[in-house]
Formats: structure tokens, C-alpha cells, sequence
């Protein structure tokens, strides 16, 4: 992995990444001039226990680029400038503009709930230069660079002691609110550990202490062993729908041990899990030959320092179409109870994807 | 509160509620003439420790009515029966016909999670007899009526040891995926406490093991005291937008003093209420002169036969705009991390609330 660093005229770093030497680039370009301005704050809710972070920026926002403008686009015309320059990269990260979370957080605007300052780090992860790509349509060796991103990302992160963790994700589709359709994801860096992965660690550690094994490590064990949701299958990787799935066509992408997070992939798991990876996005866009719209969600362990031999490195992907014509709608039961409600079994989404020849190597 | 008991040929129970008696009703129609069928189970979701559940009832379904058809209209037609009678009522509450949670449910599918049955009720709560209302512009005495009747029924399921938690919600616009616009609500009763309330009932439940009081009560009593976000402030009942909210536009409806169930309330509680929440409501539609979508739930205490001190009857309110014209969408960190972003401030949304007179008396 070749990689290049540089800093944008407003301050943000953006960092190229390549399977061959990058060579010459141009000057890290900005459509922004101005430095970031006002800085995000969160605030705890009372009833829940959980940190909302408030990013009052678009306010700010002068900047009214032209429906045609793509800020992902490598930077042709020096009068218009993208967040991307010219050259060889595979992959390349930056700062998000308008962050959600921000290292130089500083603001803690008085309230009748707690508040903190907004730290963390929001990037923006283009995966790759060709605006009419997907992430299932790249080589291979393209996908395998972009899990060594995501390795890099998570380590260069980790080393700070206010970030706890780091969450790489794509949503992708109109459906899911994406009004960008250049071929990128984001990744999040939270100060503490979210709700989510909060709770699934307190179940992993729990299951852990009480067998010694990883709770999805077992229920991978499983799903081999019944093989009916299987969608992938390799020496290291697999794919599959789970048999507890939340959403119609959810997808869990995973090494077959546990592994804790990006930076511990060997080259054997990493090569599987690309393959694994790269098979489930092909059957998506093959299902109803159009793209496939779903949040994709990286989980792996904190990044405290500590080993974490309960957490798995995964996928999970969680679709919006519960058919080629129907949205499924989170609503009373899903956001107000978290009780989620389907009227697909998962042995049947299943059967659908399996039923997908792709060839992945093509 | 009149109360009229009736059960539907295929063995379904409707309850009309009224505020005058009821007098003479027909039978009790159903456009379905075979009986339910098949039961809905539960899995175990192996990461995160919820249940979910699966009703795979669409296979079955037969009846495809015509798009003029309001299965909620009173029966006119008895060729083309609909779910409710002609007669003098005001609210109508029946089982659902395709319910995620059966009281009947028996079946274990064998699987790599655990399973049960997925016992539960969901019940339809019919809030008029007018197609062209809506909650917020019933009268007064109709709305104290409904609060009478969630209690009504909340009473009626506590009554039941399989029975742990009981969930009144509506869904409302076509934005939230409803395509039904007759005024309706609906009714969860889960089997056990599901995650979200659990969640608040743990932390109500430390605050109050901690300080003797409620979380909730201690909360209004700050908004209160700023005022803010006030959006109704009566002798009984409090409208704000929390200065923690989640959703643009959201909005908790709340008793001052903690009530820990609708049974438990008096009737100045319930009278103030009433008018709280009919206020919040035609701010909403008054805003952008335009019916408002909302999820709004009511969030009570477990109904394990167990006082409850630390709980507090209120409403939430959950929008999906973030203006006139943009959807927030939950996608990455949201559904992913359950770490909410917003780019409104609380105060600026409560503001714009503020900013509405409404006459509720008119």
C-alpha cells in the first residue's frame, strides 16, 4: 500500500492510497476557503443516557455549487476546485467540511442536560476515482486496498487517547438519503463508545467470560453448520443472512474467527473477506439489475488499548427494500420499542441472493 | 366513557368507546372470513440480545381490495364489509388482522438462535369515524377520550401475566410508509420489555434508586425553569422540545408530576393533557400549513403488577423533516452506532413552534 499525505488550504488533511506507487500530485485542493469555523457540541439525554452531537453548520454553508458538481471529482478546473487532485490514487480520505464530530471541538454551550465539546473525527472515504463505479464493481485488489484503508484509518485513530471508536460505513442510494453517487463511504471516530456497539459489547464480554469463545464466532460456527442462509462461503470469510435478521436481505460480512478489528487482518483473511465482500455486492445489484441500496456498518472492537479477544470483525448490511417495490418503514415498533418486526424469514432472502450466480473474478 | 364489547366472525375483538351511549350497533363486520392463521415467532438476535419478530403472513393474504376501499370506514356495503359498524361511537379499537404479536401465537420454528412464540397483541385504534380529521383537530372532550381509552386498554392487557409492556403509537403521513390516512393509531402489548423502554426504565430506575425522584420530572422541572422550549405549559401537562432532542422538531408530551401509567391519571391530569397535546398537534399542522408526519409514542411502566416510582407517562414525538422540504434520513451513525446527529438546534426548532397561536377551544 503506497500512501500520500497532505493538507487542504482550509487545514483538513486528505491522504491518497494506492496498490501502486502514487507519483506526482498536484496541491491538495479545497472548494472551501475559510477555515473550519463553528466547532459541534453534544449534549446527554436525560431518559436514554446517550450523547446527541449538534452541528449547527449550515448556517455557515455560502458554498452553492451547481447540481452537475461532483466535490468527489479529481480537481480539472483550478477555478473550481473539488476536494480531489490528479494523480494515481486508488482510494483517498479526507476531513468531512461540515463534521458532525471534530478533534478541535471546543464549544460547551450551557444547558439543562450535560454537554461536552463534539470530539471526534468525521472522514470521507472515496473509494474510488470513476464517479460511475461502485464498490462491487472494483478489482478485487482494489477491495483489498480499501480494507487496509480502513486498517489505517482505525490505527492512526486508535493512537489517540480522546477517540474510543472508530465506525467505517457507506450509505449508498437515494433511499437511504444520498444525494452524492460518486462511489464513497464515511467513517465516524467517536470519544466514547456508542449505543450500539455498547451494547454489543457488553453481550460479547458477557459471552466470552462465561464459554471463553466469541458469541459470533459461535453463531458463525452455526450458520456454517446449517448452511441454509449461507451466501458466501471461503477458508477464512463468509457471508451470510443472519438468522436473526433485522432488515429484509440483511447481509453479516465476517472472517470465520474472531478477529478484533482492521489492523489485525492477516493477508489471508484480508484477500477471503474482500472475496466475501465483493461477492454479497454483486448479488445486491444482480438481484433487481440496478444498484442495491443499503447501510453498510463496519463493527470491530474499541480502540482503548486493551485486548478485546470477545469482539469479531464484521458487516452488517441493512437494506431499505423489503421487495423490488417496497420500502420497508422503520416505525412504531422499530424506533419507538427497538423491537424490529418483519414479514420476510431470512431463510427466504436467503434462498434469493443464493440463487445469484456473480463471478467474481470476471 | 361508554363501552360496547364485540367480536368479529373470524373471531377477532372490536371495542367501541363513546362519550354519549353508544345504543344500537350492527354485527361486528370483518372483510376476512376464515380465521387467523398462521402465528408469528420470535428469535433471539445472538449480538445485541433483543428479540425480533417474524409474521411471514403475507403469503397468506387473499384480500386485495381496491385502492378506494377504507377498510376503517364504517360498513355500508354488506357485500363489502369493512372493519367496524355504523352506530353512535367515538374510538374503536380491534385486533389487528395480520398481527406482529398473536395472544395465540404457538409456533417454535427450530433455528441456530433462540425462538419462542411470539405471543403479544397488536391492536387498531380508530381515533374518529371521520376519513378526513385527524387527531389534532377532534374536539376537547375526544381527545381526553382516547387517553381515557389507551388506559382502558393498557388496564385490559395488564390484566394478563403474558403481558410485560404495552406501546400505543401512531404512525402518521405517507413519509413514515403509512398508506392508510384514515385517523388511526395502533397498540403494541410485547411480552417483554422491549429494548427502548428498557433502556429508560433502567436509567429512571438508577436516578430514582440515586436522588428519590424522577428523571423525567426533574427534566420538565428545568425546561420548565428555562422555558426555552416550552411549547405548552399548563397547571397538569408540559409540551417541549427536549433540549436533548434527536429528530428535528421533536417534541415529549408529559404530565408535571410523574404518572406512571395512563390508568394512573387523574382527571385535571387528563384534561391538561388532553390540551397539550392537541396543541402540539395543530402547531404541527399549522407550521407548514400542511398535514404533519410524526411517529409519536407514549411511553408508560412495565405492567408487571409492580409499583413504579421512577416512571413517567409521556409522549414523543419523532418528525422526519428537517424543513419544509428536506427529509432527515437515519442512516450511518444513527441506525449504525445509535449515536444521533442533528444539524437543527433544539432551541431554533422550538422557536419556530413557539412562534404558531393556536386556538384549541375554537
Amino acid at each position: 500500500m503506497h500512501v500520500l499525505e497532505l493538507t487542504k488550504p482550509d487545514g483538513r488533511s486528505l491522504t491518497l492510497y494506492a496498490r501502486e506507487p502514487i507519483g506526482e500530485v498536484g496541491e491538495a485542493p479545497s472548494p472551501f476557503r475559510d477555515p473550519l469555523g463553528r466547532s459541534p457540541h453534544l449534549r446527554r439525554h436525560p431518559l436514554r443516557d446517550e450523547w446527541i452531537t449538534y452541528a449547527a453548520y449550515r448556517q455557515d454553508r455560502t458554498f452553492l455549487p451547481p447540481p452537475e458538481y461532483n466535490p468527489l471529482a479529481v480537481t480539472t478546473d483550478p477555478e473550481a476546485p473539488t476536494e480531489l487532485p490528479v494523480g494515481a490514487w486508488d482510494v483517498a480520505v479526507f476531513d468531512n467540511r461540515f463534521p458532525s464530530l471534530s478533534l478541535g471541538a471546543d464549544e460547551v454551550p450551557a444547558s439543562v442536560v450535560d454537554t461536552a465539546p463534539g470530539i471526534g473525527k468525521c472522514e470521507v472515504v472515496v473509494f474510488t476515482q470513476d464517479r460511475l463505479s461502485s464498490l462491487g464493481r472494483l478489482p478485487l485488489s482494489h477491495v483489498e486496498l480499501l480494507l487496509q484503508v480502513w486498517a489505517d484509518r482505525t490505527a492512526r485513530l486508535a493512537a489517540r487517547d480522546d477517540i474510543a471508536y472508530v465506525l467505517p460505513f457507506e450509505n449508498r442510494g437515494a433511499e437511504v438519503g444520498v444525494t452524492l453517487h460518486h462511489p464513497h463511504g464515511q467513517i465516524y471516530a467517536y470519544p466514547s463508545v456508542p449505543p450500539v456497539p455498547a451494547r454489543m459489547q457488553q453481550v460479547a464480554e458477557a459471552y466470552h467470560a462465561r464459554t471463553g469463545r466469541g458469541v459470533l464466532q459461535d453463531h458463525i460456527a452455526k450458520e456454517l453448520d446449517d448452511g441454509a442462509r449461507i451466501v458466501y462461503r471461503g477458508e477464512h470469510a463468509v457471508a451470510f443472512v443472519p438468522a436473526a435478521a433485522r432488515y429484509p436481505y440483511e447481509v453479516w460480512v465476517a472472517t470465520i474467527e474472531p478477529v478484533a478489528t482492521f489492523c489485525d487482518l492477516d493477508d489471508a483473511q484480508r484477500a477471503d473477506l474482500a472475496r466475501a465482500l465483493k461477492t454479497v455486492l454483486m448479488k445486491y445489484d444482480a438481484l433487481w439489475d440496478r444498484p442495491f441500496p443499503y447501510l453498510m456498518a463496519w463493527y470491530q472492537a474499541p480502540v482503548d488499548g486493551r485486548p478485546h479477544p470477545e469482539s469479531h470483525l464484521h458487516a452488517e448490511f441493512y437494506p431499505p427494500y423489503r421487495t423490488r417495490d417496497r420500502l420497508k418503514y422503520l416505525a412504531g415498533t422499530e424506533l419507538a420499542a427497538g423491537w424490529f418486526a418483519m414479514d420476510a424469514l431470512p431463510e427466504d432472502k436467503a434462498r434469493e441472493l443464493q440463487q445469484i450466480d456473480v463471478d467474481i473474478d470476471a
